[in-house]
C-alpha cells in the first residue's frame, strides 16, 4: 500500500477536472450514491450536475436551503414558485439543493460526517465531468480573543495540538495528510469582505476537534475534569499558535479537497468568545445575524465571479 | 487535571441515577442544551422527561419518528390523532421524540456527532432527575461474515485496530476510555430475539470507525489506494478478532453511558457481508425491512420490561 501523500496529490494541481484516486471505480458498472439516494445507474449525474462551478457546503439542512434561496435571489436566478427541491428527498442524511452552477449541500456535524458527504460529492462531480469548481465550507465556531460576530477566512487548519494536519486512518493505520488551503481563494474572500463593509473578516488558522465539549476544553459538557485555568491555558495556546476559531469539519475538508484538485476554502462566523465563556446564550435573533455572514461574504464572492466570467465572454 | 478512568467511574455504579462528572455545572444558573434547543431556564425539563426509562438513539432522525410510532403502537399508547411532535423542533441537528416512558433521539452519523448529542442528554437526563434509565443505540452496519440483515447485539466495541477503547482527546491530550457495555442487558435483548423468532441475532464485537470508506477498508470511495486482498487481509484480522460488524457511533456511545452509569446497548442490523461487497446495492425494501429489525427487537424488550414491571407492582 502506497500512501506518500505527495503522491497522492501530485496529479490533483495539473489540470481543472475533479479527481477521485481509485482504480476500483473504473471495474464498477454501476455507482451508488447511497448517502445521497443518487447513482450513477439511476440518475444521469453530467446532465443534473455538469454545469457546477460552485459547490457550499455546510452542516445544517435548513441553513443550505436557506443559503440557495439566498444565492437565487443575488444571482437573479429565483424560482418564480420560490420552490428549490431537496435533490436528496429519497434520504435524510444528507440535503442538497442546486441553482444554476451553484450546488449547496448539508453535511452534518463532525469529521466523519463531512468525509462520508465529501467521499460520495467527489465521486459525484467526478462522474458529472465538473471542471474548474470552487468549494467553500460556510459554518458556525467558537472564535478565541475575536467580537462574537467575525468572520474568519482559514489559513491553516489545525488539530488540537496546534499541528495542520489530518490523521486518516486506512486498514488500522495513520496516514497523516496535508490541510492546506487555497491561499489566493482566501485573499480574494477577505478583498471581498472589504468591499462589502457589513462585518469583520480575518484570516487566521482554525483548530479542528473531533468533540464540541471535552475537545474544545469546554466546562459545561456532561463530563469535566479540568479547571477554568487549565481551559484558559490551552485555548491561550492555540491562540499563540494563531488560531483565530474552533469548529469540528475543516481538517478533513480541507485534506480531502486538496487530494481532489478542488479550490477551497473555510469560511465560519464565530458565535462567541470562548475566552470569555462556552454557552451560546445570544438570543435567537443575534445567532440568525451572525450565521447569515458566511453566506452573504460567499454570496458576493460568487456572483462577483460569475459577472467577470460573463465579461470575459 | 486527573484523568483517571477509574476515578471517572467509580461513582457512576452506585447508584441508579443518571451521573454527570461536572463540578462546573452546579455553578451555571442555567444549562443550555443548545444543539437540542433546550434549556433549564426555558424548559421545565423534570415535569418533560423525568419519567423517562428507556432512550432508544439511532442516526437518521426518520428512523427515530418511525419507532416512536412503532413503540407507541406497541405499547397501546398510541395518540389518536397520531401526531408525535418533534421536541427539538427549534433546531436542526437532532430530532426527539417521546411516548410515555420511552424517548427517542436521532444523532447523525460518526463519534463527534453522537457525542454532542450524548453530552446534552446526559446533561438532559440529570436535570430532569430521571432513575433507572436503559438506553440502547439502534443502527445499521456492515456484516462481516454474516448473512445481510442479521441482528447484531454489541459485547465490546472496538476500534479500528481491534483494541476495545475509546481515545478521548481533552485540552490536546489523549485519554484512553473503557468500551464495556451492559452484559446483562446483551444478554436479555439476545434472549428477546430467541423469543421472536423472526430474525437471526447474534452477540459480537463490534468495530467503531472515524470514516466510512477507507476507514472501513472499502474500494468504493473517491480514494484508495489499496488492494481487494489488502481490505480482505484487513477484515479477515477484525473477524479473527471477534468483530461481526462496523460501524461508526459505538465506542464513544458505550464509553459515555458508562461514565455516566447508563445501563447501555448497541443493537445494529449488518446492511451487506463486507467480504463480499462495499456498495449498498440490496432493492429499497430488503433494506427497509432490515432496518425495521433492531426497533422491532428493542421494542420487544420494553414491552416485556414494562409488563414486568406491572406485575411486580
Amino acid at each position: 500500500m502506497k500512501m506518500d501523500p505527495s503522491d497522492e496529490q501530485r496529479s490533483a494541481s495539473s489540470s481543472s477536472h475533479v479527481f477521485v484516486h481509485n482504480p476500483h471505480l473504473d471495474t464498477m458498472k454501476d455507482d451508488i450514491l447511497y448517502h445521497f439516494s443518487l447513482g450513477t445507474k439511476t440518475h444521469d449525474l453530467p446532465a443534473m450536475f455538469g454545469d457546477v462551478k460552485f459547490v457550499c457546503v455546510g452542516g445544517s439542512p435548513w441553513r443550505m436551503k436557506s443559503f440557495i434561496e439566498y444565492i437565487a435571489a443575488e444571482l437573479a436566478m429565483e424560482d418564480p414558485k420560490s420552490d428549490y427541491p431537496n435533490i436528496c428527498a429519497g434520504t435524510d442524511r444528507y440535503a442538497m439543493y442546486k441553482v444554476g452552477p451553484v450546488l449547496s449541500v448539508s453535511h452534518g456535524m463532525g469529521i466523519p460526517s463531512i468525509a462520508i458527504m465529501l467521499h460520495e460529492l467527489i465521486k459525484l462531480l467526478h462522474h458529472a465531468r465538473c471542471t474548474d469548481v470552487t468549494i467553500i465550507r460556510i459554518g458556525t465556531s467558537g472564535g478565541i480573543g475575536l467580537e462574537p460576530g467575525t468572520v474568519v477566512v482559514t489559513k491553516q487548519s489545525v488539530d488540537a495540538t496546534f499541528l495542520p494536519k489530518f490523521e486518516q486512518v486506512i486498514l488500522g493505520k495513520t496516514v497523516v495528510r496535508n490541510t492546506d488551503l487555497d491561499r489566493s481563494l482566501a485573499e480574494e474572500l477577505l478583498q471581498c469582505s472589504k468591499e462589502l463593509n457589513q462585518f469583520e473578516t480575518v484570516i487566521g488558522n482554525t483548530m479542528c476537534t473531533l468533540d464540541f465539549y471535552e475537545g474544545q476544553a469546554r466546562l459545561d459538557g456532561a463530563f469535566c475534569a479540568y479547571t477554568e485555568k487549565d481551559k484558559q491555558d490551552y485555548l491561550n495556546g492555540a491562540r499563540e499558535a494563531g488560531v483565530c476559531n474552533i469548529e469540528m469539519e475543516s481538517s478533513v475538508f480541507a485534506a480531502m479537497c486538496k487530494l481532489s484538485g478542488l479550490r477551497a476554502a473555510v469560511v465560519c462566523v464565530t458565535l462567541l468568545d470562548r475566552l470569555k465563556g462556552d454557552q451560546l446564550s445570544s438570543s435567537h435573533d443575534v445567532l440568525h445575524n451572525y450565521q447569515q455572514r458566511p453566506q452573504i461574504l460567499v454570496g458576493s464572492y460568487i456572483k462577483k465571479q460569475l459577472k467577470a466570467k460573463l465579461q470575459r465572454s
